[in-house]
């Protein structure tokens, strides 16, 4: 197939470069069930860096008792700030107050999250979706008043764009409408999630098509779960549609603690192994991707979902 | 995207019925180390049937001594016979002595098996690329001179066809030329497999171009193996391409067992789930497949490999 289609992945090989958000240390961990030490979480953003992987969320400021996994972010971001990778970490923000503490912490990247499906936002954040963005609009006005060199960089997440465990099917317009008043408030950066991994690559499709018509696509990452097994793939569409960002976690860690069954984003080392076999360059090494999931995968104890973990594990020893 | 894949995959929904070939209880079991009684085998084959599955590769007739998991091939031919399904049933055929079993035993389909990868025809089969080719030209003659209602239909399976672990690359057109030589006797039916699960979906699109360049499409199926995490994604472009026809295993179980940590075929349930997501109906339903699966996999001790069955697993507590 598909001169059309060829000329678009070369495009975005030579012209535009891919760009991976690693989300394990917060998006991953928060939805395992087995403490990880700050040591430990400090060996897994480590090898990480190692690894070539630049941007990388790393904790989110929420109450401590909120999230126990998350309740050492101040300890993590104290460690790293004077890091030479600071300013690719990413932190995840949930309303004012945990901004205020960025700022403090001299966070560089924050992100906001948000929802078109009502219960979700109900069940997940206890608010509303109209209260959710008037958080977020009261976010973004804040980082806005600051002076130049405290403001930091913004990116939302939305979730349970392709399916919600409560309200079923969100109508894909629901999802641009937030977008489009997102826009107006000055994001321009956004991450449209399936978080409960229930989208084949015909929704994906039909979706991405969708928001090209309305939207500039280069604003816009993907995050995959792989609860169906069909997450390389969704990232595979995409890439053939036109996206070039995606978040993913590393040894596919994580879920999503209010859905069931909903575990494992998609893998890291295999969102790199995809594209390397695409002939794409600069990426960062899966190999050392897949040895940090293992290693922190002993803290965790449960099988590595990650089948490109699996295949170095068993092929190392 | 793209016009011309969409009109693609629409014609494959419309024109043309995806094949799916289940090869779970002869691939997959053949490379699981736990030894599966008759009893169990027969169990898994009966659910795979309810599922809507219609072609399925139960056995192989080697000797009993080559592989123990297989030893009861003729007690499990024997069971089915007179079967309703027996029509839909494929059995490996390593050489003469096992065709004329075959025929002994009224089998309706026969596949043979060779490789262009010098080195793993001598590992595998111990004999020559051209020895192999010239044991297929004898039970393609011995078969033609059966009396018609004896006749087999008869399909190749060519390994290794992205890769080998002991030559490396295999170049396409030693492939090609195996191809063409087997159209010249008269095989019409071909499994390309990529037996180490080491292609990623550019290789399966640059492999499948070049093949439509020599050969019609319709007559070949893929097999993936899922090692690196690329078996959806492969399916997925492979259909993109125009090929209809695939094989995989409920659960994704089994490997190959010459080639380290090469576990695992594409998960059949996953590949029907992907197929439904397009709107393709007439498929079996993946959830049976999948319990097919967790049923048998309760015998196999380890963890599913098929992220859709674990998810069904759970989902089911």
């Amino acid at each position: 197939m598909d001169q059309k289609k060829e000329q678009k992945i070369d495009f975005v090989a030579k012209k535009t470069p891919i760009r991976i958000m690693e989300v394990g240390p917060r998006d991953g961990l928060q939805n395992e069930k087995t403490q990880i030490s700050l040591t430990d979480k400090i060996q897994f953003i480590d090898h990480l860096i190692e690894s070539g992987i630049q941007e990388i969320e790393i904790t989110s400021l929420v109450r401590k008792e909120k999230i126990p996994q998350l309740s050492d972010a101040q300890e993590l971001l104290a460690h790293y700030q004077n890091h030479s990778h600071w300013k690719h970490f990413w932190v995840l923000i949930p309303n004012k107050v945990g901004l205020e503490k960025a700022v403090d912490l001299k966070v560089r990247n924050v992100a906001f999250f948000t929802s078109a499906s009502e219960l979700f936002n109900q069940r997940n954040i206890n608010s509303s979706v109209q209260e959710s963005m008037q958080r977020i609009q009261e976010m973004i006005s804040y980082n806005n008043e600051l002076p130049t060199h405290q403001k930091m960089h913004m990116r939302v997440y939305l979730s349970m764009v392709f399916g919600c465990p409560y309200e079923g099917d969100v109508p894909y317009e629901k999802t641009f409408k937030l977008i489009e008043q997102l826009l107006q408030w000055g994001i321009t950066d956004f991450e449209i999630g399936d978080t409960i991994g229930v989208a084949g690559p015909k929704q994906v499709e039909d979706f991405l098509k969708q928001l090209k018509q309305h939207f500039h696509i280069d604003q816009f990452a993907m995050h995959f779960h792989d609860t169906r097994g069909m997450g390389i793939a969704n990232v595979l569409i995409s890439l053939e549609v036109g996206i070039k960002s995606f978040s993913s976690s590393a040894g596919g860690i994580g879920g999503c603690p209010y859905a069931l069954g909903s575990a494992g984003n998609v893998a890291t080392e295999e969102v790199i192994y995809l594209f390397e076999r695409f002939g794409l360059t600069n990426l960062p090494d899966p190999k050392k991707v897949a040895q940090a999931a293992i290693k922190l995968n002993e803290k965790i104890h449960r099988p590595m979902s990650s089948k490109l973990s699996q295949y170095y594990q068993k092929n190392s020893k």
